[in-house]
């Protein structure tokens, strides 16, 4: 066992705090890595508060981590110490199910590891995220980062980028075809980079006009504020696939209505209070679909580092030192942010 | 032109009554036929109730239309006199657009038109449907009905019967596939029939107790009751696609529980007021998709006939003459007929 320093939240209502943390030596298949950087997610602050009701305290959050390798198990042989390396929202699944077979780790039917508030398969240990200057994970759960890659801005890739990049590959972006992102915050503006780079027509939609510029300096060919309903209305039965990345109650039907026959809106965003019903209607006369991702995959993650380092995407943050993660919890409820927190983990190792 | 009896609603709020129709000689590429029997839909009452708030007056239902062929046009290539045929829902569209050119042309893009309630794109009259003794068809939109099927039990294939049919291969039913059907009504009883012919493992799902055995005689491997959550909970995440035919609002998440992952859920039936809000980690945790779909094109409606036609499959009906419509109307609303009313219009050639 070693000691590093992390921030942890003790209960659902105090600030986060300094926490010690006693971390396993590497076992045979371990990667020991020191953390450079560490996004901060939404979901770092929903279980921090324990506003999903499952939250084991302490709690260390941070599923969003870019490191160096500072020592490897015997077993292992993808990864040496120096090499530049992520962990996403997982560090374990069962590896035996359909799913994980498959290679869709993020849907295994006996239980993923989360990164943090997990329990570890081996030891039964609560797990801690990348709020902390080391972590040590199963290789099979450790991503390589692109070397041409900032490292900060790599780090968002682990979580928002592979929630977007995934449904985008799923239901076909590229070139040829008409796809809307709705939202421009950490996942949206993620999903503007990656749809481009893709290859798609790139539309986003927004509620702010102040965004307008934004959205197209980071890749939008249109943005359409939504709740103009002629700008809508220009679009309407025209898009090959939406991404909503709103996690704010709303109403779908707008979006739905955009879509070509045969045509799907996936949600990313889990809200607090269900959205409004969609008009049945709505889906039934061009025979639409609304569905659902989650993250993905450990090798599609891979894809997704691999495919940000040939098109040099990384997302767009402010660094803040740990030190400050309850100012940027604040901030970010109100998305004052543009568009990730990253926590530079020296801020714990002066 | 040539008159032929009919009913006919005059208004939203009065019964049917007896209708004298003048029919259109045929044109060149039209087909006569002598309806025998045409099946009563729940659009019916809904577009002679101006329920859908878009019914023009007088208004003549029926879109499952069985009859003989009587006459055709001098371009008519597919018919001839004597020909057993069957018209649906859709009596033309553009045949031009993407959706056309595909054969759906249930999704066409220049709007299809009603085998009543619609306007005929050449002389631009209102299209009156198969409550009457004849009707005059493009052949373009006639189905040859297969001679071994009863007439009147074949009447409701060309709604009810394709309306199921088409989600159910859209989405694989077949050997190896666990489908559910939610509801045994008039479309949920097709869609077991289908569904088992097709060689799925089916699952009827209903509220009812008492149609338990009625199910299992119509093909149901197994059923179960919605209401009983001990029932639900065994099936979760067991099932490769599920066809729900409820109109009426209820509950979707307890059946979106029971897909699993990347399965679909399809919405044929249209509720006056929309379903409650499904919850989008259900759709997330397991990339779980709804869907609608709208009964379907003409090369589909054909291959289902055939299809019903190899495996001897009809509606079970209830046979009444034309005068009793407006009885038949309310035990529809009831929900009391196995499983679907159909006219015999000798009852208006007597």
């Amino acid at each position: 066992m070693y000691k590093t320093h992390g921030y942890a939240a003790n209960d659902a209502n105090t600030p986060l705090a300094a926490f010690d943390i006693e971390r396993r030596d590497v076992r045979e298949h371990d990667v020991q890595i020191e953390v450079l950087f560490c996004g901060v997610c939404h979901s770092d602050l929903h279980q921090a508060r324990n506003e999903w009701r499952n939250t084991i305290y302490p709690v260390v959050p941070g599923h969003e981590i870019v490191g160096r390798v500072t020592k490897v198990g015997a077993g292992v042989t993808r990864y040496k110490s120096g090499d530049l390396v992520g962990v996403g929202c997982l560090v374990d699944s069962c590896r035996t199910c359909a799913s994980c077979a498959e290679g869709l780790e993020q849907y295994c039917e006996n239980g993923w590891v989360g990164t943090y508030n997990g329990v570890d398969r081996v030891s039964g240990e609560i797990t801690y995220g990348g709020y902390s200057t080391s972590v040590v994970v199963d290789e099979a759960f450790v991503l390589s980062v692109p070397d041409n890659l900032d490292p900060a801005g790599a780090a968002p890739l682990l979580c928002a980028g592979i929630t977007t990049y995934s449904p985008l590959r799923q239901w076909g972006a590229g070139p040829g075809k008409k796809v809307g992102i709705v939202g421009l915050g950490g996942l949206g503006h993620m999903g503007v980079k990656l749809a481009r780079a893709m290859g798609a027509h790139v539309v986003l939609f927004t509620t702010s006009p102040s965004k307008v510029e934004d959205a197209k300096r980071l890749g939008a060919h249109e943005v359409v504020i939504s709740k103009d309903p002629a700008q809508m209305q220009a679009h309407a039965n025209s898009f090959d696939f939406i991404l909503n990345t709103v996690a704010a109650q709303h109403d779908l039907n707008p979006f739905i209505e955009l879509l070509k026959r045969d045509a799907t809106m996936t949600l990313v965003g889990a809200p607090e209070h269900d959205h409004p019903s969609p008009q049945v209607f709505n889906l039934i006369l061009k025979r639409r679909r609304l569905a659902g991702s989650l993250i993905g995959g450990i090798a599609e993650t891979q894809e997704m580092l691999d495919f940000c380092g040939q098109h040099g995407i990384t997302s767009d943050i402010e660094i803040i030192p740990m030190q400050n993660i309850n100012q940027a919890y604040d901030r970010m409820l109100k998305s004052d942010v543009k568009y990730r927190f990253v926590i530079d983990l020296d801020s714990l190792r002066q």
